[in-house]
């Protein structure tokens, strides 16, 4: 195997606190890393680096782990433009929503879906991530459930399926009957291609025993599971997320004292999607409470064409800063380590011996940057196991 | 001259209401326009499109006059990320604001200032901006200012002497002296060099008696006024803009009736730079209270390296939209005529028939995902003067 050593960067962010600056980052000022078979395999001063098959000098940038994207929806067809805009001129707007995207998706061909992933994915990729969980959730029948969960496992291994993201029109005199089929036929279904499964537990979506039902239906089947809950007003579903062990809870924009300790207590991540409260212009969550109470915070785009059409961990971390009163420090280490304990994964989200060398290469001396430079793409190359992507 | 058909736009934005759905936008649904010398020849529907020696297919992309960017600070050396850091986490720091810039500009060559600049101009272009205005203002010597302007009018003729930024340390026991050098030697050096004369009117940097003086004496010497004005607290900064006949007053954050009135009436352009308060965490401008009273607003990003280090458009439109209720359409149209409007330009900012031909393609059917889609880069290609240049 060959082995590559990088160096010459102004900074690397490694996020393991036994190096460099002693930080939860662990900065490296003049870091060094050498890949082998797309894994880290040595990371110290460049002093110290050891020789390599191959040099690479990143001439003076800082470098990042490859962000970790633990929560976005890519598979859909259409956009929603116009509600954007009439959402955001205060006009009233009645075009259906989540159920105007299902639509458009039923009625998409396999190759129109995979187009606009592809689009996405590529997009994401260029703005420095290197994971992402994708999720269904907009074909709601078994059979376009499975189809856009297949088409995402090409993409990423993070497939969640979550056929409970709203009742569907035609069930909507029998919820009911809809629950019976995301826990049997339609799971049967989608649980081949995923790895997760995922609920939108709200007032107007799925209520706890619901929620509860398709969690456990989905563990059965082998699948973990993760909750959206809490982004609209209280409720129970942070609580189940808890109850039940799942590895994330996304949203948590509305918290109770019980919920955070509740968080805390069962090791539960809570993951931030400051991009929809900036896009619906709503209120942020209060990420300070919750760090200060010891949760684990993850920082995700929610990417979807209805309430957050953006791809960009560059900008949820500028925003964490700028709105949730993050440090850059604590907004970078989200959307990365963060991530990948929303994912359960430990060979992601940090630059370290064993963990695989997926890294952003920035146009600029310091991570810091990420939020002090909003809007700029600031990404200049991006390694996603050792090969550069971008 | 050749001649250059461009076809296949999903969408074009002219900024001429007399065409297309009849908005300030003037948007075409099928537009097809013709290049010749750099110039706008034809604008119209494709189907109705003439010959032309060359053709060239957008492939269903949005494509919308450069963005004309009239207020930024691009020649400086260094950075602070620092202060960035402490300011955002809630910190004291006291390490000196503009004046670090000023001893970091002074102490570099014009070869690390002429790197600098050209670094961000080349960064603000793949953003899609064709039209910048650059403002001395980190220099503060005689021979700074007169560097700092030379090395800017290399590269766009909006030149703006703001010798007036804030009073050098060496003067703060004799402010007096300062303008007395201001408006002598020092304009006397700048003046070729510069289109503008720009001064920082507001508490702690210069009064109003002083702030006309400065931009009298510019235009002494054929430079036109353009003003920073009530950004921090109410003031007389506006007022004098109105008075004077500036080209733009910029800022305008906190506003008299009486403010909003005189822009109104002397039909001065309000400069609306809300990265600077995305960056500071301050109160945004009321943008609608000055569109309701007929102020033309212009967007801008007044980029700097302590108060707004971004170059991006795209985020000052999509947080015009999200902090300001702007309208997709009106954010577009101030980051795009507004800027033309507050440098006094006609060529610019619009395309139609005898403009440059200036505009970005957007990777996106329509203008609206500048601010549905925050933070992803979208611009696809730049042209400038009838040139891809990106």
């Amino acid at each position: 195997m060959t082995s590559l050593l990088l160096t010459g960067s102004a900074e690397l962010v490694t996020n393991d606190p036994g190096v460099g600056d002693g930080s939860p980052l662990g900065v490296l000022p003049d870091g060094a890393w050498v890949v082998e078979g797309g894994n880290v395999v040595w990371v110290g001063s460049r002093t110290e680096a050891p020789a390599a098959d191959v040099a690479h000098d990143l001439a003076g940038r800082a470098v990042i782990p490859g962000f970790v994207d633990s929560h976005s929806h890519l598979v859909f067809a259409g956009d929603r433009a116009a509600e954007f805009t009439a959402r955001m001129s205060g006009q009233p707007y009645s075009a259906g929503g989540i159920r105007s995207t299902v639509e458009s998706t039923r009625a998409a061909g396999d190759e129109l879906l995979a187009a606009n992933l592809a689009r996405l994915v590529t997009e994401l990729t260029r703005q420095g991530t290197t994971t992402v969980e994708v999720k269904s959730g907009y074909g709601l029948t078994v059979i376009d459930e499975a189809r856009c969960l297949a088409l995402a496992r090409q993409l990423t291994p993070e497939t969640t399926y979550l056929g409970a993201h709203v009742v569907p029109d035609e069930y909507a005199d029998d919820p009911a009957a809809y629950i019976d089929l995301v826990t049997g036929p339609m799971l049967d279904a989608c649980a081949p291609y995923a790895r997760w499964v995922d609920v939108f537990c709200e007032h107007g979506a799925f209520d706890v025993d619901a929620a509860r039902a398709v969690l456990v239906a989905g563990r059965a089947m082998g699948l973990t599971p993760r909750i959206h809950a809490n982004q609209l007003g209280p409720g129970p579903g942070v609580q189940l997320a808890c109850e039940i062990g799942a590895a994330s809870a996304d949203h948590c924009t509305y918290l109770s004292d019980a919920d955070v300790d509740a968080l805390a207590s069962a090791d539960v991540v809570a993951t931030l999607l400051p991009g929809v409260e900036f896009s619906t212009r709503s209120p942020y969550p209060d990420a300070r409470r919750l760090l200060a109470a010891g949760v684990t915070v993850a920082l995700a785009t929610d990417c979807n064409p209805g309430s957050c059409y953006t791809t960009s961990i560059p900008l949820c971390i500028a925003l964490a800063v700028r709105e949730m009163a993050m440090t850059p420090a604590e907004a970078l280490w989200s959307a990365t380590m963060g991530g990948a304990r929303a994912l359960l994964r430990d060979d992601i989200g940090r630059l370290g011996v064993g963990s695989r060398a997926d890294f952003a290469v920035l146009d600029a001396p310091s991570y810091v940057h990420l939020a002090y430079r909003p809007g700029v793409p600031l990404v200049h190359a991006v390694w996603r196991a050792g090969h550069r992507v971008v």
